[in-house]
């Protein structure tokens, strides 16, 4: 049993994380921190969670360091370019660290980092030792690791969908198009115009057409997987519902095969993988059959004649595309089941 | 063919106004203001009304000022409590200004209108001769009327729903239940928790149990048509949806009725209303059936033994509930057919 | 560990019973039957719990014999009129029966259950022995019955915001008026007009005024708690959402009562009740609350210059209002604990 | 002056016809068959025209011989492989023909129709001089024909989206990837899983992947516009919600182009189209900006460091995707205004 904390719990990820905490095996303690809430009980901010606090906490909002204090093991749910000062607090302590933002994604590239979030590394040494937290390509590296930083929500959805394709060299690179569509989970708790119901039900429109911040993390993740760099065209959606993902992958093939070949290929990638749900051949990938849940479900397309591969990869952005991986993060870093907390059945409807 | 302003163009009721004028056949021009937008055009504020402002607008959102001065009446469609300036104007200059707030919707009761709204009156001239809009109660006055103070949207539901009853002296009225159930345009364009769409979506609730402001304007309609003193228990919610409203309306009978007789004192007193659907009995209202458009549709339930009416009252509550009902004053003020650009047919779905 | 059967596993209820069996600690076996999908996988029926069988079930869809032969414990999940033959069946073969149907709701009162449902019992002996599944009201003879039929969804809302208040006689009873509202997993799996994406999105009214099948349920459990006939007035509307209820309940208070007064009773009453959360006065009961989980919120409101007491009462229609308090039967009747597989956090979004 | 008549009026297309001809300022009269509701009056099977049917129809469902002996036009808006005969006897009494369905959509290429629609031409001669109903494409074709095909939903976003690009030959066609999403009004009346509120609604995902009877018409069309074969590859996804379509194509350019140029080739392309909206640089189409109207709005985007066009494409699949456009084509055919009827300003939400 381990006490965990969280800074920055009253945003979207924030409470979702509480929510999986509250119900994981190996979980005593939960130490809470929020900067627009602090002093009053999170009870009261989210009422879902009134009488379920279960002893492992009180739910007043404290402050970060008391937070890093109490914990062996830390999550910032935080804007971009706050955590690293935290990172470097709990590698001082002996604790860990996972990080929900941007900022321990980019560990080996800083020139990128900061062209796309306009700010340098303060702790550098930091960087040097953290690790991209997405298991499906990281799991060894993850269990050593100090600090990890947690994978974006469409960059989840898109590098799954092409990492075994891209390591067996079967698919062309120049570009690979990924057209993504988000819930509105995805624009955070904030009220804004965008995720106004009168603004937002009811209505479909892509966003940042052609930069997205996204973009260069789902490259640097493909090119990894490929051994070679990677072009991507990305255009991310808004969808008129809260949770899920679907990333519609489309890469030209190097020369033809058929979905079976495909599927196989697939199928022996991910065999043994916990969270990965490789569709048989005829379904297609839909957001509700994950909802809630930490799978992402993938279905497998040849279409143009057997000259393109199309991939259609779905997840809830809250879970897989963000707490449920970083619970899952947790749970490699002491060794617990991968799955200790994260099983939960999506439901039907 | 007439000048008309808008002033507070850029909110929900304002350009819901622009959509009707813009399609009205008398009217020749349509100036606009704007506080938070002004010097912006309106197209970039709402693009869906890109290419369509048909020489009756150039777009840009100037000050009330000008509105007032270039318009022979004056729509303000503004946050309570600050029309009375622009009444006074106009009816200084000879023109004539419909208000979709609540100022004038307490001309009579200074008192109930300053325990609700923390406000004393400014102009008590402007409210000595200003009239209640709502047309099915007050039509000849409002044809002769300076100054017009629109109905609130749940208001004019629940009034609907009971006028023929309450005139008649059927039902008893200690106390009336109004349920009434709104979508989120009633929130308004301002973003706030209450209209993100991860907390108004797939939810429901009510909201001001037993102290909203539209509680005193529905005792008092009733009161009105009752000729006595009515008491109304009134519970709005939030709907997750954009537009409509429902009001479930409870009045124990006086002494037992049919249905079919009360549907047929419902169809004499709304004999020639242009904008009051009275449903045939087996029918319920329901708000798909009257998006975007100006008509209310009612249905007529007898229950618990013949011993309660039960009404069912659905508008939309941005036409009917408000700039609909506006251009309908103004058909009456001007002598214009009274359904002249808000005759629009609803769509199916 | 027990071994659990479903007759009827592929309708929305029988499949929320899937989900909450796959996760329940005291349950190793779940045999399933469908009519519709006989001889088919659950999972091609519903792709959300592919690869998440563990081990309870190979998800196969029998005849509901088998199911019978291979349980400890038969949910019939089954439209109204057909579990009478399987409950007749587990009692000669020592074993239990949950009824999710209208079947078993009026064992007391077959004259009701005909008029309503059109039928008459066959198993007469079968509603002798059968007991009432809420467990607010019935815990006790729950733990002993051998067959239980489960209460309906409006139901379960409208009478756990009114009991503590009919047992104390503060309320008077003559009519209590519930403005119901429901998600629309409540029509069933079936596709129909009612439940069209373009029918019901966007849209909302009331629906079977006066003569909804829940209104006998709902007064008599009134009744039962008051010690005397109850009339009651009940409304059911059909809300743009999946999941939820919200009972708005009026009854008149015997004499004038603060809302604290109110709230002291009800706390008393609830004191201990596992699924029951009383909300602090000046919070309101909202479906978000407690979507996906078994707890019913309950807020108190005193209104009408009290004289009215005003209930909100909110639960998720799938789960207290079907599967979820079908476990807590379960649950009860092999003495595990009352919250065990049904103790989900429900999420904030 | 013209009657006009509508044979499948009860559908959804059926309804969306009957809305619009009721206010059309041309039309006289409509006559209404339904093979579902014959005998029935369209009031009630669609409440939302009670009292607005205006003396152009008494709202009886009839037959559809009566239909086209009572019509000037004819709108057939019925299941495919069902109008020919229709459009035989229009030519044969000297009337026009209006098909919504894409029986007239293939008319040069039968093995393309049949391949697709397994179906022959009964009536060749018909397809001989048939006229398929794209305005921005064939307008002079279109106003002297006599049966009109009338183009997919999928099929015009995608074909405005590029058809300045196809013609100016900027874009490389070996493939042209269009990604398009629609509303759930596509799915038609007919109540199925796919259009279930609770299997639809907040979820999203593609279907029919790599084999959707859109694509043969997209291509076809594209080539057309290009001069020379195209390749597509399409893809389309179901929105949660009912009325709606963005495509998001992408095309790479020949040669790197900026921006600018290309938003000025279409300027120049659609300069005078009275439905395209070219939206400023900088803008994205979006579906609630177009929402119940016959425009469709695009906006440009030159991606992937210049080397990829990316067109957004937004129109309602019930107006200018099906019935709009309809109507569009009988003014055409007409010498109306070819805006009459359809010049609705979207409402802002």
């Amino acid at each position: 049993m381990i006490s965990t904390g969280i800074i920055g719990a009253t945003g979207y990820v924030g409470v979702e994380l509480v929510r999986l905490l509250l119900s994981h095996p190996e979980v005593a303690k939960i130490s809470l921190s929020s900067v627009s809430f602090e002093g009053q009980n999170i009870v009261d901010v989210y009422p879902n969670l009134r009488g379920l606090l279960r002893g492992k906490t009180d739910g007043v909002l404290g402050d970060a360091d008391s937070v890093v204090e109490a914990s062996d093991v830390v999550f910032t749910a935080l804007p971009h370019g706050v955590a690293e000062k935290y990172a470097a607090a709990c590698i001082a302590k002996g604790k860990k660290l996972i990080d929900l933002s941007a900022d321990f994604r980019f560990d080996e590239d800083e020139a990128t980092f900061t062209a796309w979030y306009k700010k340098s590394y303060e702790f550098p040494a930091v960087h040097a030792e953290s690790v991209y937290g997405l298991p499906e390509l990281n799991r060894d590296k993850i269990k050593k690791a100090r600090v990890i930083g947690n994978p974006g929500c469409y960059v989840t959805a898109a590098t799954l969908a092409l990492i075994p394709a891209l390591e067996a060299g079967i698919v062309k690179t120049d570009p690979i198009i990924v057209d993504a569509k988000s819930g509105i989970t995805g624009t955070g708790r904030n009220a804004t115009e965008k995720n106004h119901f009168c603004e937002s039900g009811e209505s479909f429109a892509p966003y940042g057409v052609g930069n997205h911040r996204h973009q260069p993390e789902i490259a640097r993740n493909m090119g990894f997987a490929a051994g070679k760099p990677v072009n991507v065209v990305f255009t991310p959606h808004l969808l008129p519902m809260s949770r899920g993902i679907i990333a519609t992958v489309y890469a030209p093939l190097v020369k033809p095969l058929s979905a079976e070949e495909v599927h196989a290929l697939y199928a022996r990638r991910y065999a043994g993988e916990p969270f990965v749900r490789l569709l048989p051949l005829g379904s297609t990938a839909t957001t509700k059959n994950v909802r809630g849940s930490n799978y992402c479900d993938l279905s497998v397309h040849v279409v143009n004649g057997g000259s393109m591969l199309e991939m259609v990869s779905a997840l809830d952005n809250m879970v897989k595309g963000a707490a449920g991986q970083a619970v899952e993060n947790m749970n490699l870093l002491y060794g617990f089941a991968e799955t200790a907390g994260i099983d939960h059945v999506p439901a039907a409807f």
